[in-house]
């Protein structure tokens, strides 16, 4: 099917939105009227650039109020109505739509706004335009899609037919079954929006929650079949009203909003991209800097050897047990500091993967590499990390690992046995597309997103998930988009003793993050802990978290550039990331460093 | 009565918050447990720090879901409480909250919970400790006020009492004046919070969108009243959870919030700042600018003349009519550009306005003058712009103009009359901040905060005037907080014809803003307007807005550093500022400035 998204969704200048709707592959555009309004360009000019950019205009929404008012304010309706419809014989829009009547006066009487309707679509026939009622969930009179289907029933004009709008059909709890009881040809447009699920006023939420498909709480895919069901062949169209998105780059929104549709169209069985290829385990993490020696300081404290060098660029491979860290000093790694760039993730079927990301819009990354360089698929995800997709559970080793040539070393400490997780710090306006992009290119599954105190204001965090857990990835974002530049990353190794490798890694000289004795008085209080455990995790900064599936003991490395290493001990069936003690880990963080 | 704050209504560091509530002038303050918890000062260390700044620790809040849960459940409980009551004693707080049971499987027994709080009541005496008990608005069985009293008048134990929260209170909807039935003894804690008017789940609203007194909808004056009629003696204390606040600077946030006790005392009639004395004009406004030739030129252009130069600053007086520009290229103009610094308000008593503004924690400005210049009184609101009051209705000159000496002018044009409004983008945390300081440090009242769609996100505006309209100031903020750098401004001028004073403008080689023609479709299909009118203010970029009591025509000139003027002319009683104009006009400015 074909599809659309209303300027309102995205971000910039009406050129800025057109632009980056087309770059992402959307058929056509709703134009909201104030983009119009606030466009220098005329509306043949506008014409002219969705031709040339490949975007038809498939609908126009110029009026508010118009059905179920007094006579004299309908002529004067009807008189505004005829200049929009000369307006949208400019644009090449064919499709206008109008809302049911939010005034406070407008009459409760389905037969007069029926009345009103077919009056409407008489002068829009003329104009060669048709006329898509839509019912607004706080609508005046009108504010169910059955009823607006039942008014326009009652109007029975061939220009007139009814506008869906997921958001209003599913915040008021309507059964979108009945969908399938319209006529497939009288419904003249669908507008898909998903919403987080709240409890407040419906209006306020549609203003400024809405999201797009699959980063809310909204039964979409059900609600798409029942249309495609009733025989609707128009446009998908995303109506996405949201103070975030509004506020975003347009470029990479439009990118996440097509990727939406793409995986809505998935669900409900109207596309098949290449099938997930879920990953299987951690292969790499890997490391820029332009300043080898802090980083080789920490791995080395951490136990990790130094193993093997790439064959034909400035990267070192780390190992103990089965977490590698690559550290990689070539010229990206000049750019920010210290930081995380790429993970290497485990794959069953890494061409596969890479044609699953490259299906639902990831940018493949171009490596440049030596002829005798192993090929690697990589994508890039939205923050930039980049994502390479490693062949996995052969016999022989990974292909990323023959580009390595040993080198001489020391064994490796025992004791940390393979990455735990992989925290990233999203950019700020890039959250909701960061959690469906990981669940729809790599197939991890979302937790719930949970909130988080830092001494400087709250943090989101929701992590992503393979199955087994030996894929894990927590994306976060900070309390503003002013703290985008400092955002930081961690790399979680898992250990089976947490004690001792912290020991060791002191003893090594490595700087573990202090944690206030406070925090110990309170788990005292909290756990039947003994004064010998208190006294070791006090000594070493552990933080201990316990759920109904086991217990959780963690701690951290100071941060080099944006990065820094967590230890970490999962004991029993324990699933979550000590969400509880990240407020007293953060201010400890905030206090390590110089004063701000 | 002493006031108080907890910890958690502010950002930073424990010692940061600490350091901020005693500036303000707190009294005391509520320790939050996290904060204790990520403080690396042990409570000993706390205690002595409050102590150095004056501040009692007036509450603790440690424990949940304590009363009415399994036998053995509560057993635990009260092994915590214990660890809970010594650490208070190290610390010396000697009122412990304890709120409402959430848990799921708390049973519905008010007899069983009396039980329970008397016991634990019991254990709090041997500390010396009173327990406050409180409901929470979702709390699993006691959720109202009048619930908690009753449950704490059976357990009937004279270390137990009751934490009234207006938040809890209001929020349900319950009365508060039931509240006088308490004795005065038997309520320990009062914790005051406002909220915006929401319709949405009572725990995030509660969670996030909490505000100081007069910020949010909340009648807190008649809850107050109703306190201490009951016979509260205790402290005023804040707890305000709100993502804003958290990421704002602390000393502030504090100052904001210790001005909203004291004008909630006064409206309560606990205490009698010296009155408000309301602004009657404006009597200038003064630019600050590194290059003083763009703002002459926009000046002039505008018909303004340079009248007058200060005897001892680099300041001159641009006139016409009543409207009054200083122009000030001291060593304060370096900074940022070309700003709007200060606002000369006239005021039949600058005196009692500069106490009622120093009693209200405005900082009063040290004027360094010279020895002739008149004695001006000057506070600094939130967003750093100085206010002067000025003598007005007297029959000499203002003082303020004594200081400066005429200078050989042509006269200026006639057509602008006045200052209509002065639009100030305040700094993005100090929004709510910006409507309490004008509203209760100059008497203005403020309208109703609006959303204003920018092409980059949506920005918020509320305006504060007085009476008659003679003084109105339009405050905003942007999308986000990394847009504060260029916070514009702007200065309207009143005029009766903004044709001809449009035109006259730009025939002096002034630069209108262009507005796009399709605005210009869009007003003939609203409004009766005629192809003449629709043309000049096309060819004008004049913009047109109607409410039930007139209409408003304003234009606008381009921008020098961060301000810009706009022309303005009110027809019959329009009282808005168009803001339904307002995304035209914002995407007009973006295309007019260089690519970002």
């Amino acid at each position: 099917m074909r599809t659309s998204i209303a300027t309102v969704s995205i971000g910039g200048s009406l050129t800025e939105k057109l632009t980056a709707a087309a770059r992402a592959g959307f058929d056509g555009i709703e134009i909201f009227e104030n983009d119009l309004l606030a466009s220098p360009l005329s509306p043949e000019e506008i014409r002219a650039r969705c031709a040339d950019l490949g975007l038809s205009i498939d609908l126009y929404q110029p009026m508010r109020d118009i059905e179920a008012v007094q006579a004299e304010e309908f002529e004067r309706n009807l008189r505004r109505a005829r200049h929009k419809f000369q307006l949208m014989n400019r644009l090449g829009a064919d499709t206008v739509l109008v809302c049911s009547s939010v005034c406070p006066h407008a009459e409760d009487d389905d037969a007069l706004a029926a009345w009103h309707l077919r009056r409407l679509a008489d002068l829009a026939q003329e104009f060669g335009i048709r006329v898509a009622y839509e019912a607004l969930a706080w609508g005046r009179h009108v504010s169910t899609y059955d009823h607006a289907w039942r008014v326009v029933e009652a109007a029975d004009h061939p220009a007139l037919g009814v506008c869906l709008d997921s958001f209003h059909i599913l915040a008021r709890g309507s059964d979108p079954k009945g969908i399938e009881d319209i006529p497939g040809e009288k419904i003249f447009f669908l507008q898909l929006a998903d919403a987080p699920l709240m409890a407040m006023d419906v209006l306020q939420w549609s203003r400024h929650y809405r999201c797009f498909p699959g980063q809310g709480g909204f039964d979409l895919a059900g609600l798409l079949t029942h249309v495609v069901r009733a025989g609707y062949t128009g446009p998908l169209s995303l109506e996405v009203f949201n103070d975030v998105f509004r506020q975003a780059e347009a470029a990479p929104t439009a990118v996440d909003a097509r990727r939406s549709l793409l995986v809505l169209q998935e669900a409900t069985g109207l596309a098949a991209p290449p099938p997930p290829v879920v990953p299987t385990g951690v292969a790499f993490a890997e490391l820029v800097t332009p300043d080898v020696d802090p980083v080789s300081a920490v791995l080395g404290a951490l136990g990790f050897a130094r193993t093997a060098r790439h064959r034909t660029k400035p990267v070192d491979l780390w190992e103990q047990g089965a977490a590698r860290v690559l550290v990689n000093t070539g010229p990206a790694a000049r750019r920010d500091g210290t930081a995380l760039a790429a993970i290497g993730l485990e794959s069953p079927d890494p061409e596969g993967a890479a044609r699953r990301a490259e299906a639902l819009l990831a940018p493949v990354l171009p490596r440049r590499r030596a002829p005798q360089d192993a090929p690697l698929e990589a994508v890039s995800a939205p923050d930039g990390t980049e994502l390479f997709f490693c062949a996995a559970g052969r016999s022989r080793l990974p292909d990323w690992r023959e580009d390595f040539e040993d080198v001489p070393h020391e064994a490796p400490a025992s004791g940390i046995d393979r990455v735990d997780h992989l925290a990233l710090t999203q950019p700020w306006h890039q959250f909701d597309e960061a959690a469906l992009f990981h669940r729809s290119v790599l197939g991890l599954a979302a937790q719930e997103s949970v909130d988080v105190a830092d001494p400087y204001g709250l943090h989101r965090s929701r992590a992503v998930t393979n199955a087994d857990g030996s894929v894990r990835i927590a994306l976060s974002i900070g309390p503003a988009p002013n703290d985008d530049g400092a955002r930081a990353q961690h790399i979680a190794l898992a250990t089976e003793d947490v004690v001792t490798a912290a020991r060791r890694f002191r003893q090594a000289g490595g700087r573990l993050l202090e944690v206030p004795a406070n925090y110990y008085d309170d788990l005292a209080a909290q756990y039947d802990l003994t004064d010998g455990e208190l006294e070791t995790y006090r000594d070493l900064g552990i933080l201990y978290d316990r759920d109904a599936d086991g217990a959780f003991l963690h701690c951290y490395t100071h941060t080099v550039g944006r990065v820094f290493f967590e230890l970490v001990q999962r004991d029993g069936g324990y699933r979550g990331y000590g969400a509880r003690n990240a407020p007293v880990r953060l201010a400890a963080q905030h206090a390590s460093r110089p004063v701000r």
